[in-house]
């Protein structure tokens, strides 16, 4: 009978419990941990596929690297579920993510096992680098590890990293965590052969010994030892078809080899881990690897929410009756639109389910644009399009979009262009934590000349802010509303325009008035219902526009008034509450304006609710405020 | 006697014109508009030497494509001078970057010829690209071609554009204007081989159809003929010894050819013009071309000033008895520094010499990155650095640094990190313009927490503020000041600590009280002097820290005065103006605060003092707002 075999992750504390077993017991602690990660995350939602995707990787680096002096630095860190296990947070991990738990991605402030800060993609190979050169600057014995994958390849950062990486001197290791497309389509069935080619000691170690040698011995000279080194390079690069563009930016290229071998994995880290100079290690690796249900649809098992750990049968919450996402809206409202009006296309920067335009996609796939990781080019291209006539309607979630903050000034606002930017995920989103929030795009694109800022209550604005957007001549226009649901189940309205920096009434009343802008109106609105029954006299308008802020209202509570309240889900210096105190400064009107929006502080994660009420955002607090 | 020929260049107002010679006409074309640029920007200065290396291209461009149908879009637009003279703007070019005149880059707003905003550098393919993709969905007969240099091809945005320059059908032209280090370094002598090898018909169109032919006649299998094809590939890549990247994202790459041939050039770009998808021409030109002094030294004669047009004198101001320029007094306060910490390192995008961290460089090579035209990466990179206890300083040109929004919020604020930001060219620079003025920085940056925000009034508060910067656990620090020349002669100063969030009171009054941030504290104090004179009592205020504001100062002003008013050189709606009315609505004070800076629309291009004037900020505005 054989015998089972006894567990090892429950004695994994740290990684130096790891590095205590033998090389052969890592194919088991990988079984191990990613039973874990699958049983504990089917009640305990979060980033899956990624995280089951690297657990070779992440043993073998916590193996092979001295952590936390060594120093890895995930990309993104979707994928950091095992690292947060194997490095002190075992046992906290049934709180990942939850308020006052475990953080939604790596977080230097967390553990001293992070490394740098994650959550906006293809940062990673710059901050590593910086962390490399520090590291040979101080002649500090540290290796430096960036892990990025072949989607965060994309970015613009991430280019502006491998150009840098090798022009100061710097010992730092690219892992290339290819799960998916390729970034270089060449390599292909040569991949083992390439890579012994590469990793070989024989070839890496005695290539250049052996035929020095030969060279010293008379059997060969010197300038056939050349020809014969010319040769290996022009021989991969035949077999290859395609030099990758790594070891023209004079980084070493090794791989690609199998991301899910952690033996072989081991050996070649170890293998190239003190080799001096930049170098990249590609590696092919399944998006959900062992759990099959996540293997066959990996986008659905990104973030999938409860799931059975058996079948993989999600359990879907019974959202029926329930009111439509914003971003299905934005969808659904988009397609119609496109339908009416053939100037429009879509563009996403690799949010095309994220943000719903999928449903375009499907209908009109070559007006639609999936651009990958790559919100810079995402608005700057939507410019050129503008330029010529069409109508872009650019979807981005609002905190990836400050990576686009000056394409949205030199390349579209400048030029007055009619790119419509739809900023999804504006205000607090949750779970996902600091990196995510959406709270500096109101008061950042304020001082912007010629755009016009938008945020919709509820479905029927958001469909009639749209529809206004795309009229002739209304130049850059951002709609910026909040991941999860709307208000309104019978959310499909007609089409009517919007007045530009109009604002409207919602209830009349003569002690306050409450100035709100976006979804936060809802909440406000229900306050203002029950101030009211409690016999408080409160005016509430939905000021719809940041921008131009509606000065009508403003003239008239501002003279009529003596207590006006502010609420954003935003940041609260620079927002529509410093829009308002700034129209009564310059108009010399003294109301007492008491400003509610997002802290001076990042906010963590935790859910909507919890976030609203700890930053005094809810019911409650505007309540209170109002009172 | 040889006959002086006929002059062109006068009969060529516009590119139909030009495109009615015969192209034999073009070298004399190209030489009779290289010495008008010569001439011209002798008297009336501007970017000088990149003008005169795209003298043949912008001729050939011209002359091949059907402008202002087909576009050209110029990365940067430093070397559109040739251009602007071609396309209609020969006379008016004597005005060119003045105050009124023809703007100092390519613009839209000024001619059908400039296809798109030019000024920060790498957004012409992502641009084009838009532009291309427009044409082809609407099966409008254009061709688009970006024009961008080596330099512009190390930002992030330029790779993005490359990225997606493929990803849909497109007939994009890219001409890569190679003027000094090569991006693919490895081509070599074979260039014109390889030209030919690309470019020469027999190549290009009938390779295929010859190999094709042969099948037919039984002279070649079609394995045979495979065979053939994939050895010209091979051979290609063997002679290339690098394949091109361009070629790995399936851009079809054409050259390098000689950009100063214009025969050469007209008849290459005829020959690829009409071919179908994404492709790139790579040219080899020198920087100041066909003025000595110039090829010489490119980097002197980027931006020269007026110089001697037959000996390349430059002729320079009288400085002496000038206080210094702030970038100067930069350079060499982070040089003194760097000798008393050896934490501190210095970045630089691209701009080693703007902002003179060429100083520190050439004392320190290894403490100092030039990371090229990358603010992302510069940003990340010195967070990087920072997380591992170096202190970088980051200067960045503030219109540039909009690039680097996310990078300052993720890669630096949200993890504390111990970065120093020294933004140069803030406020309005002058005959730049629009694209280059550094007015949103402050109302920009007020917003992210944990940033401390500061601008010195004058050398001696830059140099103590670099001082205080550098102090342990100072976090992420901005400091900010303008181009040009300070106020002092005597700038070297000790260096003194300033209390963080400590603004400073220059001078006591009764009737207002003055609020300055910045070196525009300056024309205030003269204001402040001639206003006393006059008899009025002004209190004014160098605040010296946007963030944390200095709230003593403003509750002793809120409480004392009934006028304040606020001045800064940044936009006016979310900088220091509204951080003193927040503070003053939270706290239920209620003077009266006019607030003067820079105003909602983009500013065009001049000397500072007629800017200043134009948007009410200069000595006669400020002292009419506080009188």
């Amino acid at each position: 009978m054989k015998k089972e075999p006894q567990e090892l992750l429950p004695n994994i504390k740290f990684p130096c419990d790891l590095r205590a077993l033998p090389v052969e017991a890592l194919p088991q602690v990988c079984n191990e941990l990613r039973q874990e990660i699958i049983r504990e995350m089917a009640c305990n939602p979060g980033h899956f596929a990624s995280s089951l995707g690297v657990v070779e990787l992440t043993v073998a680096l916590h193996y092979v690297f001295n952590t936390p002096n060594d120093r890895i630095v995930w990309d993104v860190g979707h994928q950091a579920a095992g690292h947060k296990i194997l490095t002190g947070r075992h046992e906290a991990f049934h709180t990942y993510r939850h308020f006052g738990g475990l953080r939604p991605f790596p977080s230097p402030d967390e553990s001293e096992y992070d490394a740098f800060a994650c959550g906006h993609a293809s940062n990673s190979i710059s901050a590593a680098l910086g962390m490399a050169v520090a590291a040979q600057q101080g002649e500090v014995e540290r290796k430096v590890v960036a892990v990025i994958g072949d989607g965060s390849m994309s970015g613009g950062l991430a280019f502006e990293g491998v150009n840098n990486a090798s022009s100061t001197p710097n010992d730092l290791l690219i892992i290339l965590n290819d799960n998916n497309m390729s970034i270089d389509r060449s390599v292909g069935g040569m991949k083992q052969y390439l890579h012994h080619l590469h990793t070989s000691s024989l070839y890496n170690n005695v290539r250049f010994r052996l035929s020095n040698g030969l060279v010293r011995l008379g059997v060969l000279s010197e300038k056939r030892r050349q020809k014969i080194l010319r040769f290996n390079n022009s021989l991969k690069a035949l077999l290859n078809n395609q030099q990758n563009i790594f070891e023209g930016f004079n980084i070493r290229y090794f791989g690609p080899i199998d991301g899910h071998d952690v033996i072989e994995l081991v050996n070649t880290l170890r293998q190239i881990k003190d080799m001096k100079g930049p170098k990249l290690l590609h590696l092919h690796t399944i998006k959900g690897k062992g759990f099959k249900p996540a293997e066959k649809n990996p986008t659905v098992f990104h973030a999938p929410g409860k799931y059975d750990p058996e079948t993989g049968e999600r359990l879907k919450d019974n959202t029926e009756g329930l009111p439509p996402r914003y971003q299905d809206v934005f969808g659904e409202t988009l397609l119609e639109l496109a339908k009416l009006n053939e100037k429009i296309v879509g563009i996403t920067p690799a949010m095309a389910t994220g943000c719903s335009l999928n449903i375009m996609m499907k209908e009109m796939p070559k007006r639609t644009f999936d651009v990958g990781i790559a919100e810079g080019h995402a608005v700057t291209f939507a410019g050129g399009l503008a330029k010529e006539g069409l109508i872009p309607f650019c979807n981005i979630y609002s905190s990836f979009a400050q990576r686009a903050f000056d394409n949205i000034i030199h390349d579209v606002a400048l030029c007055r262009l009619h790119v419509v930017f739809c900023f999804d995920r504006a205000g607090l989103v949750g779970q996902d934590g600091a990196t995510h929030h959406g709270a500096f795009d109101l008061a950042a694109l304020r001082p912007i000349p010629n755009l016009t800022i938008s945020s919709p209550m509820n479905e029927h604005e958001l469909r009639r802010l749209m529809y206004t957007a795309q009229l002739p001549d209304k130049g850059p226009f951002v709609i910026r509303y909040p991941r999860g649901r709307g208000v309104l189940t019978d959310w499909r309205c007609s089409f009517e325009e919007i007045p530009i920096g109009k604002g409207r009434k919602l209830s009349e009343g003569n002690d306050v008035a409450v100035l709100s802008l976006g979804p936060i109106g809802n909440v406000v609105a229900k306050v203002v219902d029950e101030l009211k029954e409690a016999g408080k006299s409160v005016a509430h308008y939905d000021m719809r526009f940041l921008k131009p802020v509606d000065e009508e209202i403003l003239q008239e509570v501002g003279t009529t008034f003596h207590r006006i309240v502010t609420v954003e889900d935003g940041v609260v210096q620079g927002g529509l509450g410093s829009a308002v105190i700034e129209y009564m400064a310059d108009h010399d009107l003294h109301p007492h304006v008491v400003r509610l929006g997002l802290p001076d502080h990042f906010v963590e994660h935790g859910t909507p609710d919890e976030l609203y009420h700890l930053v005094g955002l809810d019911a409650e607090a505007i309540k209170k405020a109002i009172s």
